[in-house]
């Protein structure tokens, strides 16, 4: 019989980069019994994102973060809407360009993520902020 | 018990930009009797994507869509494909950099977007266009 | 009643592009008995995507190619995560810029695409690989 569960996570960045959340994910999956279903992992703001990335070496997140700082240059004069700073429209278009939302078969009781995908929260903005992150799994 | 829901929605874009259609998804949801469950949202277009975006100030879709115009610049010289003009083969490249489809998590009646969160279509031809996007609803 | 089925695809790459994989998801729909869902797909990879797009004319594959290859070029000096030459970290760039995972709504039996939409597998990486693509399916 499927059932539903829901949480949400809490989560205290420091500014831009990358925060993984996989461990977190994989623990409360643990315990809500699912051996088949689909995880849906929703974050509820505009200045940041969801990424499943390369979790081995600490380089890639470093090139991803000088990659996007040079495709979406924070305090470029193309932009009007800078009632936060440099960096708030950045954080926009950073959103359009990756995912507010992923969802991650769970087959035996695992996610499906290969060996190498970690799952991260995107901060874009460059001070910490406090985030949200919804989860959803659907299975039995 | 677990049911779905599926509709479809005709919108009648103006051109290039974005369209809000989150009031239409909640009008939709409303009607379902669904508490808990995962909407998902779908694109039916080589040429419109869907886009959760920043909703309160309309300077974020204006500098969104000049970001879009310089990234993916019309009448690019690189591009073969322009049997249908200048803007066609622009408008797959911001459909291959932007969602196609969308899964909002319904928690207690109401999808879990945050306060800023606006949902929308976002037509890339210059020219308007009819537009289908689909809409499945699974829950209880 | 709501059911879910499983499988995966193994997939040989002959290096970067895109290879239709529409075929062989309504082969397996087919064969599951199910009118009204959800299909997510999701690939195991991070220098590997999945991609929506145009699935008439092989010059928008080919313009798109050309499109990301000049967006994230190879070599770029920018990168220091080099550990498996020149698109190593642009195939995980590639990876953030493009979906990793798709959820497709099945109605009357069939995947709701478009007339114009495919999904393609798209390889990253110079040399061709063997990718994993999981495939979720939920309904009834």
């Amino acid at each position: 019989m499927l059932t539903q569960h829901t949480t949400h996570l809490e989560l205290q960045t420091r500014g831009r980069g990358l925060v993984e959340i996989t461990a977190q994910l994989r623990h409360w999956l643990a315990s809500q019994g699912v051996t088949t279903g689909l995880l849906t992992v929703f974050v509820r703001h505009t200045s940041a994102s969801l990424l499943i990335q390369e979790n081995a070496d600490p380089d890639v997140r470093a090139d991803l973060e000088r990659y996007f700082a040079r495709l979406v240059p924070d305090g470029d004069p193309l932009f009007e809407h800078v009632a936060e700073g440099p960096d708030d429209m950045p954080a926009h278009v950073r959103c359009a360009l990756l995912p507010t939302q992923l969802a991650i078969p769970v087959v035996q009781g695992a996610l499906v993520l290969g060996t190498w995908q970690g799952v991260y929260l995107y901060e874009h903005r460059t001070r910490g902020h406090r985030r949200e992150v919804v989860l959803h799994l659907m299975g039995a």
